[in-house]
């Protein structure tokens, strides 16, 4: 798989995509993207579960899965969240603004937004900016890398993966881009993400293959636990490869390439999370089933207190067994043990001798962290990333608006 | 109600209290504190949900309600929770070796820590203190303000309330102290608090009276969501002011008192939250009941995002919303009204027009910040209390043990 900075994309047949300057950015910069098919493409997707819940995602909802998407515009800078009736209406007029130029319908393009809440999307301003980036979609890949600059808000890097397999015996190529660096808490869905292949996969199967690989990628992420209103993921397969749609073992293996794409892309959320220092990876093992190993994974991660310990290098591990303590899974203290970076700190319910200093100076040394979590319930398990929590974190956010 | 720094602090008859150096805390400060009861008392107790639960809790659950203890054992600096089998050993005889000296049985003695979990209680350094306090027991005010101090972690003061009021012609005295400024997320209970009075209740009324009490307040305050491992609430009642078990109106007149008790010591813990330049209050009503309110308010509360824009003084309000939106309350957004510091934002889904700067100035102004969110659900609500989250939080926990 190969990453932006590596100018290697590989770029599914029948796809292009552009970025403009629309002015929604109050920083001026790249804010509206647009990734086009030149076909009707098979269209599946996640979104979060949050009541409150943005007008683009209200929009897609209603369309997918679909077997005739034409494409995708989102714009950074304003979440288009919590606007009410004006707020869909400017959802309703970006997607049938596009369709006019894409000569299709509107209910044939996605919409997405990231950024402010609350606030109505400068309608004038994001209509001029569509109007220049329909006229500049392109093929090139240095245009996706663009789009994925385009939707970030507060990452510090674009986040875009690819690879190219033979499916079936015909050549595809798998496309991802996502953007988040916080109010990451993702259940059912996660921040914006979207996958476009020229595989052809039927819609029923598209969104099957979509919906699992969000469980154990997308939703087993967070940066602090504060699901947004406007996750996002969506997946296009405009069948450009040509062929039949895929069965069998080609799908499966398709379905292998987007559980990885989509990990990928998860993973580099949380390692990008607003000012942290350490990735922090949750091993939960021997839960009854999934959902209760995620439960205490995201018990974990979202605790402030291990997520500060982390940033210190402190092996308060206390904290740890404690929060897995009172995620509500109500398992016994003494089937209880944890590892952290390797090292066994509690077996069984029982404190375990270890150097403190050591575990400390390793904390402190490597970007990484690993944290795994043993019951004796059953074999559920999970792999879930979070980042630490910093000074900087505090001092991005509480000056995001003003 | 008196609070510590007003010397005025009304003692029940009957009670006396201690605190000592007894070498827990690595600070060599006021760290071991015993409140003890010339007669037998009434006790009642709340305690944390969380499955890894400190021994000293096990310890109390297994013994209120009472009709017969006699003593509180409290240290600081040392949790003794996720300490295994030895840690049970430590909590027992602590309780036995303080009977011993009372000439009372190891279940007339209830016992409470605070600290660092993991570790075990050094247990010379805790029966040398305890031998020290227990001969230093004294009913003098200044007495219970040093147990107030002793119990502290990161607490920057003491948390004391007292009040005197007539019951069935009698007069009785009140007494609550309290710690806790991090770590405070409470479920069916909270951080350490103790409650005695020289009231005679019967101990079956006093546990729902103290139940009911802590529902509506140590159960309605987060300062990062933490469920402790050692939350615990006992109140002592030893019958000192005379008379028959408190019945009718005198008893509602009680628990009324204990109440307010309650509310006054809650408010405190996240007023005291660590790094904390905001007090946050938060009132949810239009819900369909008091834990849905609880719920949406709890989800505010514990938002990373919300507690820096508050920090902040930003007005980003759409922070608020979202958090409400994920809660898992499930409302309709059109029925979600938001005041920020009685400023009208956010009406039936749709944003209002207001004055950002002057909301912005207002909550730099003011310590205290209040929300309030409404719903057309019914008419649960409730008044939940947290506080921002600060660059200093951080700091504080990055580096609490090491």
């Amino acid at each position: 798989m190969s990453s932006a900075s590596e100018t290697t994309l590989e770029i599914p047949a029948g796809f292009r995509a552009t970025a403009v300057k629309a002015g929604i950015k109050p920083s001026g910069g790249l804010d509206l993207a647009v990734i086009a098919s030149d076909h009707p493409c098979a269209a599946a997707g996640t979104f979060t579960t949050n009541r409150v819940c943005a007008a683009p995602v209200r929009w897609d909802q209603a369309l997918v899965p679909s077997d005739s998407i034409r494409a995708i515009v989102v714009n950074a800078g304003n979440a288009n969240a919590a606007t009410g009736a004006q707020g869909e209406a400017n959802a309703a007029a970006t997607a049938t603004f596009a369709a006019e130029h894409l000569a299709c319908l509107p209910q044939h393009v996605l919409v997405a937004s990231t950024g402010v809440i609350g606030h109505q999307l400068p309608m004038d301003n994001l209509r001029d900016g569509l109007a220049r980036a329909l006229a500049s979609l392109s093929g090139e890949a240095e245009q996706f890398a663009e789009a994925a600059r385009a939707i970030m808000t507060t990452d510090t890097r674009p986040k875009v993966v690819s690879l190219r397999q033979d499916l079936d015996g015909r050549s595809t190529a798998l496309l991802g881009l996502a953007k988040g660096a916080a109010m990451i808490g993702p259940r059912m869905a996660t921040m914006l993400a979207f996958l476009v292949t020229d595989a052809r996969v039927a819609p029923t199967d598209l969104q099957a293959i979509l919906s699992e690989a969000v469980e154990s990628t997308f939703n087993c992420i967070s940066v602090e636990g504060h699901t947004s209103t406007n996750d996002t993921v969506l997946l296009l397969a405009n069948g450009a490869a040509g062929g039949e749609p895929l069965q069998g073992e080609a799908l499966a293996k398709f379905a292998a390439s987007v559980q990885s794409t989509c990990q990928t892309l998860a993973r580099m959320i949380p390692d990008d999370g607003e000012g942290a220092t350490h990735l922090i990876t949750i091993d939960v093992e021997g839960a009854r089933d999934r959902e209760e190993a995620r439960t205490i994974a995201r018990a974990v991660a979202d605790s402030p207190l291990v997520k500060t310990a982390v940033a210190g290098a402190d092996p308060n591990w206390g904290r740890i067994v404690s929060a897995a303590g009172y995620s509500g899974v109500p398992f016994e203290e003494q089937e209880l043990s944890l590892w952290l970076n390797n090292t066994p700190l509690y077996r069984d319910g029982v404190p375990l001798n270890f150097d403190a200093a050591a575990v400390s100076a390793h904390l402190r040394a490597e970007r990484e962290t690993t944290i795994r979590l043993t019951l004796k319930r059953g074999s559920g398990s999970i792999r879930f990333w979070t980042c630490d929590l910093t000074a900087e974190y505090v001092r991005l956010n509480a000056d995001y608006t003003t």
